[in-house]
């Protein structure tokens, strides 16, 4: 199923566009603007003449232009009128923002639906979801305004996600934590494109480099299983379910209207697929961040280099922990850094910078590991509370990370002066963590992808 | 052990006040008058007249006022000589900033140093350590610039870290996060006071309400098993203990020259003692956050309060996973809600209030919540994104929980307006998560704490 015109439409229409902007079109339609959206936009709504400057249209097929995506906020019950004009006209593509069908128990509305999309052969996303967030073309489709639910920058992650709410959320907070995304789908009730249908088309999505799945039922098993396991060998999948527990479960029937399997069933699809299971919201984050960011590890033997004692020792327990082995710098790298480097710094594993590091102490001991053959990825714990760590280590870790020889990943723990060089840092497309322990257990969801 | 001049001094003196700002005396210094402390500060050096102003003293017997406090900040091998000096002032407590002890392997420096202490029964916190913050009073002897580290505000929770990296970095995020603190404590090498010494003091302490502890060996183990399992009965404490695995422990060694014992014998003691063993940093901030601001649950039935449906099953399954119970809102509380709510509601557990939820529909549920019988913990999930919560929900929630009659515990997870919104709730003293399973494991730890 090509879903091209999803993400990458020119000529955008939005039926149900009220001059009330409380209204669901109106915000689209107002975020779509305020975005600045690089397609066209036309407007239906057959009471007024125009809305903040555009012409509004009375139906579809009063619009001269070719339409190559619609979006529809009208309710439920005229929704159906809508798709089935939408069909004559011979336009394939459209989102149903809408809500009041099978989720609220209105099968009937639902079916008759489900029948104007087979006669004319329409490809649906929806109804009762958020649609779709293109970070390319600013295509965005989520009627959540901008000042409340703050978009991510242009980056690598691609969401589909079953629940509206919490896509939406999570990107609000990647966009709070610079994280980047590609592409969003909230798929609602899913009664055309579902989950699997998204995905393969992730799969081929040039700009997407990890995909994230939210889901609480599988609608078609067999062809997520084949789906899955294909795409899990060209990017990361990521997966959260939502009803693993019974009563988890008995939730998701009055929340999206379809049966969830049992907790076992869905963890052994997950594995026999090589999707990567996270167990909370904050893993599959995590997972992302760095499978986004980071190289193809070599093998699993950590370095750490810290400058806070403490948390090397927390690191340190992390890896074993998580099955991860510590690497042991070689000789050569220890003499080299003993020329440099006064007494107090322990050149082992974790390697101790102590408290008076300087960026210049980073830049050596990175630049050394970096080269030694007994290291495969290099966690850096870099505490800037202390002053002698100027502020350009973010240069300098950076520029090791374009170097693209070894997974860099950085661990700053702290308030407000931490979070303007973990941001710069995050924005030159180094992983970075606020907890030591999620670095490590992130690093090992990377391991496990690629080796 | 007396050790309120450690946080209550009124004259308090620092011995190595260099006129260079990036030398940890000054930093000292400077933050003490930044951060206002509400006593006397005397200066030390004999090398100059005056620093910022300030009379610069020779030497400690100089002074004439009596001091209550000494802040050793001299290079390791001058230390010795200001301990004595003190002692024979008859001045009992020091701090002792200085490193190059015990750590470093000069036990020679270590042992005379313990010599002078014995002579003249003095007490003393460190060497190698960054001392002390009092929240209250802003006896503050942490060596870093305030606008690399920010002190969190005044509040309950009070942390004693044998790290001062851990320490230092977790009261800086904790002010990013409206965490309140009331002291912390750096002890360094213990070469006096130690971890049971200082929980001790806090487990009597009125400003203290929730103690945490990071810990990577125990000094005392037979004097801490005695304090923790009279401090438990007071007051929750925490801990994390750094080097659990072999690999961990052997970097102990290095770090703080002191011997850690096997993971099972801590656990063993942890869960004797009835201290709540965290297994991460976040863990145990979040723990700390919920224990400090919420008062006693009845029972262990949570209900969960939604306007997200798929954080209604995230919940919904993270209670089940952390062995907590789902409440059953009884009919009384069904029926009376039918009554105010659209049917799309579902009066359930979870009770999904749908996206567009109100603040009066908050209102509504949370007081019917806390009237039913049937609900020991109100777990809500508020998320700001859609237009119709309005921010007063914040001041609605807040009325709430000072009414005291159960835990209510907030999880928001979104970007710059969620934050503000949930800045706004911690401070009025709501504890609020941004990740839904993070919240439930948190009420785990409360409920466990009290039943």
């Amino acid at each position: 199923m090509d879903l091209g015109n999803f993400f990458n439409s020119k000529n955008v229409a939005i039926v149900g566009v009220s001059r009330n902007p409380n209204k669901i079109g109106h915000v689209i339609f107002r975020n779509l603007i305020d975005g600045e959206f690089s397609g066209n936009i036309f407007v239906v709504n057959p009471n007024v003449q125009s809305i903040l400057g555009y012409v509004s249209y009375k139906n579809i097929s009063q619009i001269k232009e070719k339409i190559d995506l619609v979006i529809i906020a009208v309710p439920a019950k005229q929704a159906v009128k809508v798709v089935n004009e939408c069909g004559r006209k011979k336009i394939k593509d459209l989102i149903i923002i809408s809500a009041g069908f099978k989720e609220v128990g209105n099968n009937k509305l639902e079916n008759s639906l489900q029948k104007a999309i087979k006669k004319y052969k329409l490809r649906v996303i929806g109804p009762n979801c958020l649609g779709v967030l293109n970070t390319k073309n600013k295509l965005d489709t989520l009627f959540l305004p901008h000042y409340r639910l703050k978009r991510p920058k242009q980056g690598g992650i691609s969401f589909v996600c079953q629940s509206g709410a919490v896509g939406s959320t999570i990107l609000d907070l990647a966009s709070r934590e610079e994280d980047g995304f590609a592409k969003f789908i909230s798929y609602g009730n899913a009664i055309d494109v579902d989950e699997s249908d998204l995905i393969e088309y992730l799969a081929s999505d040039y700009d997407t480099k990890v995909i994230c799945l939210y889901v609480e039922a599988i609608k078609d098993a067999k062809k997520f299983m084949k789906v899955m396991k294909q795409t899990t060998k060209r990017k990361p999948v990521i997966v959260v379910k939502g009803g693993m527990t019974e009563e988890g479960n008995k939730a998701t029937l009055s929340h999206t209207g379809s049966l969830a399997g049992s907790a076992e069933v869905y963890l052994a699809a997950f594995k026999q697929t090589g999707m990567i299971y996270a167990q909370s919201l904050e893993d599959m984050f995590n997972y992302a961040r760095i499978l986004e960011g980071s190289i193809r590890p070599k093998n699993n033997r950590i370095q750490i280099i810290t400058n806070g004692g403490g948390y090397g020792i927390i690191c340190t327990d992390a890896v074993v922990n998580n099955n991860l082995r510590m690497a042991e710098p070689s000789k050569e790298t220890k003499r080299n850094l003993k020329k440099y480097f006064p007494p107090i710094v322990i050149l082992n594993n974790p390697m101790d910078l102590t408290g008076d590091a300087t960026t210049e102490r980073y830049r050596l001991s990175i630049e050394a590991c970096l080269n030694d053959k007994n290291i495969d990825v290099l966690l850096l714990v870099v505490l800037y509370q202390t002053p002698l760590i100027t502020t350009d280590v973010v240069d300098v870790i950076t520029e090791f990370k374009n170097m693209h020889k070894k997974p860099i990943i950085v661990v700053s723990t702290g308030g407000e002066f931490t979070q303007i060089l973990k941001e710069s840092l995050q924005n030159n497309g180094v992983p970075c963590f606020t907890y030591p322990e999620n670095a490590v257990k992130s690093i090992k969801a990377l391991v496990d992808y690629y080796l």
